[in-house]
C-alpha cells in the first residue's frame, strides 16, 4: 500500500488566524485511492525549512503532496526550493507564460512582471493545469518519487488535483482501498467503551479500530485496507456483531448520523409528535430536534421554562409540587413531561431540570444534577444523573440524555430501525 | 526570540474525520509570549514516527508542545515514546492514581483498570494538572529543551496550558511579546469591512490586521510585536477610533466577547429582562441567550412555536392574523415579540418567523426569508431580511440578527456600556 505525506506551505498557517483545510480533501481523495497518509507538515515561507520538511518527507515515502507557495511573490518559494533540492534548473516555459498572460488580458489587465516567476519550471517537470488561477501546479517524478506541487486556494487545489494528480497517482497505486466505518455510542465514557470492545478488535489484527470521544458520544471507527471488498464487510459485520454484544443498546449510530438524526428518522418511521419543557438546557433539546430539515411535521412546540411561573403557565406543573419538591426534581421533570405533552397534545413528552451551573449547587444537589423525563401516555420514565463538566459540557450531555432516552423509547415501544 | 513546534498526535487527524485546531490556541498564546512557532507536524499514534517526529522537533527547536496521545487506551503513545526517547523510566505516579481514582469516585464510577497507564510518569517529568478530564500532561526538562505534553480535548488542554504550561515557558522568553486586540462586526459583509477599515490601518505598518469572516459575524484581529506596551496600546487605540468612524454601530465587541455575552451585559446593565418566541430558529435564540451563566436572572421564557396553534396558545398570535398574513410575515412577528412579552411579563421580547428550508420556499417567500421583531413596550421594530446559506447559516444568522436588534435597541434606548 502506498504511503504519502502532505506538506502545507504558507506562514499565515503559523498563526492564529489560519488552518490548512486542504489536507482533509486531499486525505479523503488519497484515502479512496488506497493511499494512507503517513503526516503532515506545516511550515512558513522560509527556504531552509521548507528543504528540510521536503527532504525529510522524501526520505520515508513515495508521495508528496504540497500545497501553497506557487504565487508571484517573493515569499512564494516551493517552485525553487523543491528545483534545488532535485538539483533540477529552473527554466521558463513559454507556454505557460502566454497562458497567464492571456489570463489577465481577459480581465482587461497587463501581466505584472512578477508573474514571471509563475512561468518557471524545474527541468522535466509536468505543468498541471489552473482553471481557477494564475498559478499552474507542477508534477515531478524523481528516483521513484513522486511530487505534485500544487497552489494553496482550496478553489484552484481542488479542481487542479481531481483533474491532474489523480490520474497520475492512480496509475501506480496497487488495488488496495481504505474501507470505513463508523459506529457511536453514548451513555458510557471512552475508556468503557474501550474496555468492553478491546476482547472483539484485537481478534481482528487487519482492522485499525479507534475511539474517539467527543462531549457526549463516543465515536468508533472502523478501517480497513484491502482489495477485498467483501472481505471487509464480512469483517466489519462480525465486529459490529462483537460489538452489539458488549454495547447492547449504547450503540445509537452505524453510519456516523449524529443521535438528533436518528431520533428524526424514529419519529417519522412512527409517525410519532414529541414536545419540549426546557429548563437547565434553555432550548438546546428543541434546537438540536429542529436543525433536522423537515423537522415541523414531528417537532410540535418546546417551552423554556426557567422561571416556576413559566412551568406552571406552559407545563402545567403544579405550583404546589414546585413549593414541595423544589424545582430541581424528579417529580417537577415528570410533570413537566406529561404536562408539556398533554398541553401540545404530542405523542411523546420530555421533560428536563437541572442545575447546568456554575452557580445555583447546592449541598444535595450539586451542579451538574439533571433529571429527565419522558412522557408516553404510558408510564412516564425518568432519570436522575450527574454530569461532570463546565455549563456547556452539561447542558450538550442533558439533551444527549433525553435524546437517547427517546430513542430507547423507541428501541422497546414500536418499530426501531436500526440507526 | 525564541522558536517552537507543535505536534499533534493521533492517527484520527490523519483522516478525513478530524482537523488539529488545538495549535491555533497554541500559537496564539505562545505568539503573545513571543515565541514563534516554526513548524506543525500532525503525526499518527505509531511509536516509530512519533518518536522521529519528537526527534527532528528536538534538533530544530528549544520548545515542543504536544497534543494529544496521553489517553488510556492501547494506541495512547505519547508518555511512552517521548521517555524511551529521552531514555528516562516511566514509573508509576501513587498522587495521580489516587487522583484519577478520586475523580471517577466523585462520579460513582469505578476506575477501569486501563487508566493506571495515565498514572505512569517518566523520571524527572512534573506532572501537569487537568482540572477537566482523567490524563494528567506532562512537562519535562531535558538539555536546555522544553517539552509539554498535552491531552487532546481541547477542553482540557486549554485550561492546563493557560494555568501550567503558561508560566513555565515564561521563565525563559525574552521581552518582546505579541499584543492583540479583536474587534466583531455582524451586519456587514468581509469585502464590505475590509473596504471601509483599509484606510485606517494601512496607516499602522508596525500593527497586522486580519479580517476573518465566521457565519453572522466578521473578526477583526490587530497584532503588534514589541516590547512596548504602551506603544502597542496607542495605536490600538488610535485605529479602533477610525474602526469607529468607518463602522459605526456595527462593532458590537471590542474584547472578543461574544453577542450574545454582550446583550447578556446589556440585559444585566440595564435591569432588563427578555422572552422570546421562535418559530424558523426552534430555539436556537433561547439556546444563546441561556448559554450565558446567570441568565436565569434576565432569561424569563422562551417558546418555540412551530405550529400555528402554539403560536396562538403561547404567544397570543390572533389566528385570523395568521390566516390573513400567512405565518412568515412581519405582521405575525410582531405579534409574536408583543405576545410573548406580555404573556411573560418581560421588558423585551422577542418574535422569529422565517423559512430556513430546504423545503418551505416559494416564489414570493423564498426559502432564507425570515421576519424578526423586538418589543419594548413602546413602538415595536420589525426587520424583514433574506438570508443565503443553508438550513444551519439561515438559523444562526437569524439568531445573530435577533440578538443584534437587542443590542441596538439598547445602544438607542439606555445606557450601552461598550462591548
Amino acid at each position: 500500500m502506498m504511503k504519502a505525506e502532505i506538506i502545507a506551505v504558507g506562514s499565515e498557517l503559523l498563526t492564529p488566524d489560519r488552518l490548512d483545510t486542504n489536507s482533509l480533501f486531499l486525505t479523503e481523495e488519497l484515502n479512496k485511492l488506497g493511499v494512507e497518509i503517513l503526516r503532515k507538515t506545516i511550515v512558513g515561507d522560509d527556504r531552509e525549512l521548507l528543504s528540510k520538511a521536503f527532504r525529510d518527507a522524501l526520505n520515508r515515502v513515495p508521495l508528496i503532496i504540497s500545497s501553497g507557495g506557487l504565487g508571484p511573490t517573493e515569499d512564494d518559494l516551493t517552485r525553487e526550493t523543491v528545483a534545488d533540492l532535485l538539483g533540477r534548473r529552473l527554466k521558463l516555459n513559454e507556454a505557460i507564460l502566454d497562458a497567464i498572460k492571456a489570463r489577465f488580458r481577459s480581465f482587461n489587465r497587463q501581466m505584472p512582471d512578477i508573474n514571471v516567476r509563475q512561468a518557471m519550471v524545474p527541468e522535466g517537470a509536468e505543468a498541471l493545469n489552473n482553471t481557477r488561477g494564475t498559478a499552474p501546479g507542477l508534477w515531478i517524478e524523481d528516483g521513484g518519487h513522486m511530487i505534485a506541487l500544487l497552489p494553496g486556494p482550496p478553489r484552484e487545489l481542488k479542481p487542479m488535483f481531481l483533474e491532474e494528480v489523480l490520474r497520475r497517482v492512480a496509475r501506480s497505486v496497487s488495488t488496495v482501498r481504505m474501507f470505513h466505518r463508523e459506529l457511536r455510542v453514548t451513555g458510557l465514557g471512552e475508556s468503557a467503551v474501550d474496555q468492553r470492545i478491546q476482547p472483539v478488535y484485537k481478534r481482528f489484527t487487519d482492522v485499525n479500530t479507534t475511539v474517539l470521544a467527543s462531549p457526549g458520544e463516543i465515536q468508533i471507527h472502523l478501517r480497513m485496507w484491502t482489495d477485498d471488498a467483501k472481505l471487509a464487510q464480512k469483517h466489519f459485520a462480525e465486529i459490529e456483531q462483537g460489538f452489539e454484544l458488549a454495547l447492547t443498546d449504547r450503540i445509537f449510530s452505524r453510519d456516523g448520523s449524529s443521535l438528533e438524526e436518528v431520533v428524526a428518522r424514529l419519529l417519522t418511521l412512527n409517525g410519532a409528535t414529541i414536545s419540549a419543557a426546557e429548563s437547565c438546557t434553555g432550548g438546546l433539546l428543541a434546537q438540536r430536534l429542529t436543525s433536522i430539515a423537515g423537522s415541523s411535521s414531528y417537532f410540535l412546540g418546546g417551552v423554556v421554562c426557567y422561571s416556576n411561573e413559566m412551568k406552571t403557565a406552559w407545563a402545567d406543573v403544579p405550583k404546589e409540587l414546585i413549593e414541595a419538591k423544589g424545582a430541581v426534581s424528579p417529580e417537577v421533570a415528570v410533570a413537566l413531561a406529561e404536562g408539556i405533552r398533554r398541553h401540545v397534545g404530542s405523542t411523546l413528552g420530555v421533560g428536563i431540570t437541572g442545575i447546568a451551573g456554575p452557580g445555583g449547587g447546592s449541598e444535595e444537589k450539586p451542579v451538574g444534577t439533571v433529571h429527565i423525563a419522558v412522557a408516553s401516555g404510558g408510564e412516564t420514565k425518568a432519570r436522575a444523573v450527574r454530569f461532570m463538566g463546565d455549563r456547556d459540557m452539561i447542558r450538550l450531555q442533558a439533551s444527549q440524555l433525553a435524546l437517547d432516552l427517546v430513542r430507547v423509547h423507541f428501541l422497546y415501544n414500536g418499530s426501531a430501525k436500526r440507526g
